[in-house]
């Protein structure tokens, strides 16, 4: 039996670049998943890739104020860090970075990135400075940790596809490597949204996972019209009138733009949300499957 | 006598990244001065300070498209690239990044960075999207070089303000060091578009430095009303007018607040912009002086 791996936690980023300045030293490369904690399966299939593909894991557990745009769900958030703990110790993180507020925001912040194009489509349109928050905060840890590769899962497309074109655009030296989306076995998406769900909710929610997988089921059968695929999707929320549909949008997966007819050759995304009661769900499917 | 040493000119990021790795795994420090090119003895100051606080030394020469406001300007930018890189070798400048227009910017630019507080006083509000094209550049240069530290000039204080606060709001991983500005004997700021002035307009140009170390005096010597020191700073300029003042403002040096009272212990930045013909001329002077 191997001991078990323990997580080392640090709060500050002098400690923490000091220390991985000597996980450098020796050769080693660095894997980074950065989360805001609540860590659910979802987090534990990027860490367990970020251990396969590198020698030195480092996860980070931070909820960011910059990317709430209603202060209620900053407040509700779930904060879960002993647990978190346990996640990162079992997933062998090496070190587990957990910064307060004062530490990554010692002054107001003054500086943004944003990428206006890219956020505001989809979730963007719908949550002003949410993406603008998530790229800035992104790029300090970036900076801050400085790996070899950093993993984001596909669950949230808009959110990695601002990080991949930041990370190209800004010629930030760090590789961005997807993850699949985990789901549970009727299909619902992993969020660690899911447990504000009532159980009659939670009933209806894999709803959102099979219109998306009807939606790339009829691209894959030569279905090239975005409004019948949309209207076909639609169709299958009808029974469920308490499930509210945010948007539901086939768009280019690169530069989220929106697309009428699918008379291209490259790939498309599939892209929604959806209100059950006070709890947003979001998922999304590619075609072709990736 | 010793070897002159010959600066070695890259244009591709992949080149460059592989030899300034070399660089850093036998343990030197990497110094960074980015410019325009254009170089003069203002540059050659940058030059020499981080020859002298590094051991490699690493300039760019880049016009950024990004950053000018007007296509014109972006046209008649001065381009000296044969005597530039005479300055980088007689200054010990080890490599030049060269980079062509589509090095650096492969596809069309989506993320960009800003600090709108920053950037919209001073030279700012009349210069539409020219400082978040700095920011956007100096980051992505800052990424591809990851020098230990980067040389910029006092004379471009807006920029220097911008540039630190996004390295210290992004935790970007490099020191910013502030270079003095160099002057002419009779005051005038170094500046690629001095060349610009006719020999009537250059001869009244020293009038903007006399003008600010007029203003830091009067501060030195406890006149506390910003409307009193521009109004005594305006009136130097009256036998010219030829000499278009764009703005003379006393500001706080790091956050470019505009004050009405000098009534702080903390420094003042005073910072004006002139024209002359179709010239645009900058300079700043801070008290106490630093």
């Amino acid at each position: 039996m191997s001991e078990a791996i323990m997580s080392e936690a640090i709060g500050e980023i002098g400690r923490l670049r000091a220390r991985l300045k000597e996980v450098r030293a020796r050769g080693a490369s660095i894997g980074f998943v950065p989360t805001m904690g609540a860590l659910h399966a979802g987090h534990e299939a990027l860490l367990e890739i970020a251990r396969r593909e590198n020698h030195f894991v480092v996860a980070s557990i931070f909820v960011n104020p910059l990317q709430f745009d209603r202060k209620e769900d900053l407040d509700h958030y779930p904060r879960t860090l002993e647990d978190d703990l346990h996640v990162c110790d079992r997933c062998g993180v090496h070190l587990v970075f957990t910064p307060t507020q004062a530490e990554l925001y010692p002054e107001p912040q003054m500086t943004f990135v944003d990428s206006p194009a890219l956020t505001s489509t989809l979730c963007g349109q719908f949550r002003p400075g949410h993406f603008r928050g998530v790229a800035t905060v992104v790029l300090k840890l970036l900076n801050i940790v400085q790996p070899d590769r950093a993993y984001f899962g596909e669950k949230d497309a808009q959110q990695l596809a601002l990080i991949r074109r930041m990370v190209r655009d800004l010629n930030v030296p760090s590789e961005i490597v997807p993850v699949p989306t985990i789901r549970e076995a009727d299909g619902l998406a992993l969020s660690s949204r899911n447990k504000h769900l009532t159980p009659a909710q939670r009933a209806i929610a894999p709803v959102l996972s099979r219109a998306l997988r009807q939606a790339v089921e009829l691209i894959g059968e030569g279905e090239r019209s975005a409004a019948v695929i949309r209207e076909r999707a639609l169709a299958l929320f009808a029974p469920w009138p308490e499930a509210r549909i945010e948007y539901f949008e086939l768009t280019d997966p690169q530069t989220l733009a929106p697309l009428d007819r699918i008379d291209f050759a490259g790939p498309v995304l599939v892209a929604a949300a959806m209100w059950l009661g006070s709890t947003r769900l979001i998922d999304n499917m590619s075609w072709p499957a990736q």
